[in-house]
């Protein structure tokens, strides 16, 4: 047997197959983005050949994307990005002067004056400070260094540097990180790939997706038999859970984290996204901060957000940041080291960031535009979130929380044991092969609840609330049509 | 002892340190933005608060970053890139339409006819048209797929993703990957992050930085008695080296890799910088077509390109692609599933991409300016390469290949035993002290050449080509200055 052939390399067969590749990447499942998408475009194809279906169009309300779903962008935003993208503009008077002050300050940050030329790997120093200055003003007053702003590929990419940071060890002493179920699943794809130990505690559907330490107790404590805890993950607003936490909610996870050494990071891409009566965003730094020094000395806490979310739903500039606080200063050496690897995350986005936490001031000539424009775009959300929560409950079979915040309902659904076994028998999850029947039968894409986890036996979907009005009057519609149809048909 | 003792989370200390985050991390070591690029940025902020140094300025002369040496960027590329950001612009008429007819079918292919969208996982699909086409006739005509390619968060991002699918096994099985030394330290921090075996083969120095077979069967026969090789790693036009590959030894490269059940990465992000008189830029997929079929169904071939590079030197806008041949079809589903749990790259990048591989052509308004603006920054790189090697091999001690291609030199430069000496007590790599006293000296920040690894003994820096002429005639003089005056103080 030659060297070849020991080495399972011959050329006869591939070098990277199904079997030879990494299986940690294999594992990975991202549901949102998984097979109900894939057969989503097929279908598309096959409406574009002539081919004919119950339906003229793939409406795609699985994922949270807010210009494909025909939102308009913020108009600010967008001529501050054309005068940098073509700086000859701003000699254009077309442009009102607040754009082309924030453009010119922009590339007076980039070498020479260009978005074309790489960052700082941390990214631009005054858009860093420009962050710093937004989130003191949120956060009334409490201090932001920019040294502790990581800015980034949309906030995936941040929450996932944050991962590999801490994953390590071997079997009982191998990290372990909390995430809410239901949860986003870049968490458990990110923890899958970097082969940390995924430890799930509940969100409790019946008390409107509210997180409860108690909980969170029992699961750090089950998770300890086998592995070693060291973060815990929240994302507040909810996705797909839509809840809003209170802040006697994120105080009791605070001290739960100190209490228990874990370091906290907290997914705020939604924070702009809150449309219920009495619902306020609370940020973890801030509450961290109110708690005192004997918490916001201690507890490290790492808080993302993004471009691609809130009013301005920019998904395609890839823009985020990170805030990290209290964390040690060498391992941040660390992570600005690992972030300098990939060079710097996309200029442009960057940009696009700073014009978010930067926005027209009163008194400056887009200030009356911008501020309408923003508050159209919410109102609008806040309306579709109702209506959406309402028409939902009205469905035979659906149990469906108010959409507190961000951008998705997660409705319980009815699944008759007719149904269930059917999947069961064609190794689906059956909420998949509800999901599938809609799609096929309505042209609407959604992602199963299994994407997301939940209780054993319940069966949920996520939907998005970004479709316009009238086409999402459309939506809720045609799935009650198909759940009256499907529970008929399984009965 | 509590069980949060056990666990070495007692809220007494930090839940991440050096000692308890991931050691792969920590190892990772990215030269060009290592400590050189910290102390010159630290003397940068000691300038700007007045302190006094023998110099007014630093020269970030340490990566390939065009536009923050100065260079302008196209004109063409950026009226589309603003286009597409505030498409109010189409109504302008002070764009040209071949401009706006970029703009509009990019803005087609996006959802919601908005950059703002996410795109699908591999890009849009008109920009992967367009790149297929773009590849198409660079290689002659040899068919390109577009499903074959994948959008990318420049060319790091792709060939760290390949990196991931490829890595796996324990011990003696676990995957080796052959990278040239010198090397881009790209490589060398994705496989210690990965994990991955690091296989050194060697180029000839004295062949004009040369890759030969001989040197890949040596390392790749020593690497199979610890690890399972199963990639090889080119970078063509060289970087740091600056070589072109002659298209026979692309050949032997091939050949070498299909007898060796190798999987091939081409990294070809310089493949526009060709300098030197008879050297032509030979693609990897266009040598392994023409080898036949024998060749060209058999081995697996990855290629990366990047905006970042070539004429236009937009590196903020992290722009790239890979083209994927003959990888397993189920391998092609995990690594399309692998790129969209971060659901996409900068869609403005991905628009740079298109125009970058569908430029102005005859007998269009722009194409006289585009094709002027492209000649003149690439003659005029030409001749920065020409007028670097001839003033470095003007300076006593130091032996310079010619810049054939790409962005760098890579001079060997002799350290006296005395520096070698008072370097290692120091704890330093010899060329690290001579890079830092350099840089403490004249403000000029380069790399040391034990960031991209060199023959023991040997010592060398990394200097990119690109500052204006004169700037880089002074530089290439305070260099041949220092370097004299080192000599003397040591010899």
């Amino acid at each position: 047997m030659s060297q070849k052939e020991v080495n399972g390399s011959s050329h006869r067969g591939k070098v990277l197959t199904l079997e030879t590749m990494n299986q940690n990447v294999r594992q990975v499942e991202y549901a949102v983005r998984g097979p109900m998408v894939l057969r989503a475009v097929q279908i598309e194809e096959e409406l574009k050949k002539g081919v004919k279906k119950p339906f003229t169009e793939v409406i795609k309300a699985n994922v949270g994307d807010a210009h494909a779903m025909g939102q308009k962008p913020i108009t600010f935003i967008r001529q501050v990005l054309a005068l940098c993208a073509y700086p000859a503009l701003l000699e254009d008077d077309k442009f009102p002067e607040d754009a082309k002050l924030r453009a010119r300050r922009i590339l007076d940050g980039c070498g020479g004056q260009s978005i074309g030329a790489y960052s700082a790997s941390q990214g631009i120093e005054c858009i860093r400070k420009d962050v710093a200055s937004y989130i003191e003003k949120r956060d009334g007053g409490i201090p932001s260094n920019h040294e502790n702003i990581y800015l980034s590929t949309g906030a995936s990419d941040a929450i996932v540097t944050m991962l590999k940071l801490l994953i390590c060890g071997e079997g009982r002493t191998r990290t372990g990180v909390m995430i809410s179920i239901p949860q986003y699943p870049l968490y458990s794809a990110a923890l899958t790939e970097l082969q940390g130990v995924q430890i799930n505690y509940y969100l409790d559907e019946d008390k409107c997706w509210g997180l409860d330490v108690g909980e969170l107790r029992r699961s750090l404590t089950a998770a300890r038999e086998h592995c070693n805890p060291r973060a815990l993950c929240i994302i507040n607003p909810g996705n797909p859970t839509g809840q809003v936490q209170s802040r006697q909610c994120i105080e009791d996870v605070i001290r739960f984290a100190k209490e228990e050494g874990l370091l906290l990071m907290a997914d705020e891409v939604y924070q702009d996204n809150v449309y219920a009566e009495g619902c306020v965003f609370h940020s973890f730094k801030k509450v961290l901060f109110e708690m005192g020094p004997e918490f916001s000395s201690v507890v490290e806490l790492v808080s993302f957000h993004s471009t691609s979310k809130c009013y301005m739903g920019e998904c395609g500039f890839r823009g985020g940041y990170m805030e990290v606080v209290n964390l040690d200063p060498e391992v941040k050496a660390q992570l600005t080291k690992l972030v300098s690897v990939r060079l710097c995350s996309p200029v442009s986005g960057q940009a696009l960031m700073d014009v978010v936490v930067n926005p027209p001031q009163p008194g400056e000539p887009s200030y009356a535009t911008f501020t309408k424009e923003r508050a159209a775009v919410l109102a609008d959300l806040a309306e579709k979130a109702k209506l959406t929560e309402e028409s939902f409950n009205n469905v035979p079979g659906f149990h469906c929380n108010p959409v507190q915040g961000a951008m998705y309902t997660f409705p319980r659904i009815t699944i008759p044991q007719k149904a269930i076994d059917q999947a069961k028998a064609a190794g689906q999850a059956p909420d998949q092969m509800y999901c599938m029947k809609l799609l096929e039968t309505t042209g609407i894409c959604l992602v199963p609840g299994s994407g997301f986890g939940q209780r054993e036996g319940t069966f949920h979907f996520r939907m998005t609330i970004l479709p316009p009005k009238e086409k999402l009057k459309y939506v809720l519609e045609k799935i009650a049509e198909f759940n009256a149809q499907f529970l008929q048909d399984y009965s």
